[in-house]
């Protein structure tokens, strides 16, 4: 029996589970160890320093303008990996799916996942699925956690900010969040905002070329730039001052925030990173990134200080400054 | 401010998720690598196999009798680490958290993983948080993802097994699922129905001393006993035997069993394994089985037979013979 909906008994362990694994995710992620189908993947890993990360993703809605919940989840936890300088190499995947979720509904989303762990090179070697009923989960949850191998240089933190360090943006702000935002609300004016949802592993693996001391790098996603900006002058214990007219933000999403009334700093990116690097190697590696798609509009937006430890100061082209504070309140929810 | 409930904004990237994982989080799984707070964990892995397991838990309940989501949540990955033969070393959650969830409840999940995980003798070392507004999933999920060392001599797989193997049974079938069932539906008659929810790397490790050669193990949950063995038999193009005499079921829950019409054969446990190793090693295997805690009850439940391959059969006392099938419907959801 073919079923068109999501039924709880896909969840339970017997044969409507196995038959969804085999008929939807196999012929997706299939490779030689997920195929085993044991409850756990063995696989090989080389010496050295392992990078662990997991996040669970429950963007509301599941497709919006420039991605879906699927390329998301595989390209936020490549990111989240490949930020310490780990190569990644395996990702494990969980899906949480309500009762009565259209099968042609997953079916797109695990195609999207398909094309972007084939995209960023990584493999799915393991996964689980549970059904929850009717009106227990929004549609679908996705789970995804990465693991890569970090090279022996690699030293990558956001306590190792120092005073005369160069901060490095590698493109607009801002374009997730108010993909998601304005497909939500149905703002029609900004139907031209677009997820920045890419996996950064390629970009990454360019500048540790250029350059293999990064002090600090991150994907600023939930939160924004300035959130995670934030962060680093807190773990550092150092000041951060940044020049507004070097951050790049698209204007369709700078005309969609001030309709709104958002600030692009604490808005959401996915396929964005921030990274400090010191002074003397920053022209290097803005070069090396320009030289990669993910990269082309990587620029210098502001520097490491010694005073004002813990805080992020924005100064305007005038000369004006003002504090770049953490978010307090919910800006957005479930935007990732 | 302090807040009783969850709020939206406690999963927004800004200072209430800081506080959240500060307050909440680092006081019950601090660790040298967790409190870095970066967006992965970078640990040690000594050279050669990894196993990597992810499962996320739904159950509801989230308290019941022996147990809750959060040690559950600790307790079967490690257990779907172990089954392949690896020492569990590091755990990674992901928490998905409904508004308005009261703080006291995940204040004593979280105490509950603390001591789960301390018991396992494993680290948490990376998580993620999101909150969904009200209405948007039942109050908790919880997916944690294991990653474990394989020692080299390790071949543990649901293929492996060979006309003539063993199959021992750790314990008791039927607590866990029963346990969940009986407390959501408020059955006073079954109260002493414990959940069996353990972690099984102790039993492993004795096991494996005892003797190297174990040829596939597994944890039944979901789908029971039958399932596991079902899929054993399937993988490795065999058939099993089973003597349904020598399968433990604790009194209490063949009673609750026997009222509500559910065979224990296909009920989750969460505390159990089941191996099938050489026939000339199964004395072994059972008596350093026994000498474990959690082993006290091992027993030879069957064996590994060339004929009706892919099948389970059941003898019973009288030497009736029924096939014990993989189950098609939906049981219990969200029993884990």
């Amino acid at each position: 029996m073919e079923y068109e909906t999501i039924q709880l008994a896909h969840g339970s362990g017997g044969r409507l589970s196995a038959e969804l694994v085999s008929r939807f995710f196999l012929p997706r992620f299939g490779n030689e160890t997920l195929n085993r189908l044991e409850d756990q993947a063995v696989v090989d890993f080389p010496q050295g320093r392992l990078a662990l990360t997991t996040d669970s993703f429950v963007v509301d809605p599941l497709f919006f303008p420039g991605g879906d919940i699927g390329d998301l989840a595989i390209n936020g936890t490549v990111n989240d990996v490949c930020m310490s300088g780990a190569t990644p190499l395996y990702l494990a995947a969980a899906f949480i799916i309500e009762e009565g979720l259209p099968m042609v509904t997953l079916h797109r989303i695990l195609l999207s996942m398909e094309k972007a762990a084939k995209s960023a090179g990584v493999q799915i070697v393991t996964g689980d699925t549970k059904v929850v009923n009717r009106g227990c989960c929004d549609k679908l949850f996705i789970t995804t956690t990465g693991v890569g191998r970090v090279p022996a240089e690699a030293n990558i933190s956001a306590a190792n900010l120092q005073a005369g360090d160069t901060i490095i943006l590698s493109g607009s702000i801002g374009d997730h969040g108010m993909a998601i935002l304005t497909s939500r609300e149905g703002l029609s004016f900004a139907s031209r905002v677009q997820s920045d949802t890419a996996a950064l592993n390629g970009l990454v693996a360019r500048m540790l070329q250029a350059s293999p001391i990064i002090h600090a790098m991150r994907d600023p996603t939930r939160g924004g730039l300035a959130t995670t900006l934030n962060e680093f002058a807190t773990a550092s214990g150092v000041g951060i001052v940044l020049q507004e007219a070097a951050i790049p933000v698209r204007p369709e999403v700078r005309g969609a925030c001030e309709v709104l009334g958002i600030d692009p700093m604490y808005v959401a990116n996915e396929g964005k990173l921030v990274a400090v690097v010191p002074g003397e190697v920053a022209g290097t590696v803005v070069a090396a990134m320009r030289s990669h798609p993910l990269g082309r509009e990587a620029a210098i937006i502001g520097e490491v200080v010694a005073e004002n430890r813990g805080m992020v100061v924005m100064r305007n082209a005038l000369g004006a400054q003002r504090i770049v504070d953490m978010p307090v309140g919910e800006q957005l929810p479930r935007i990732c």
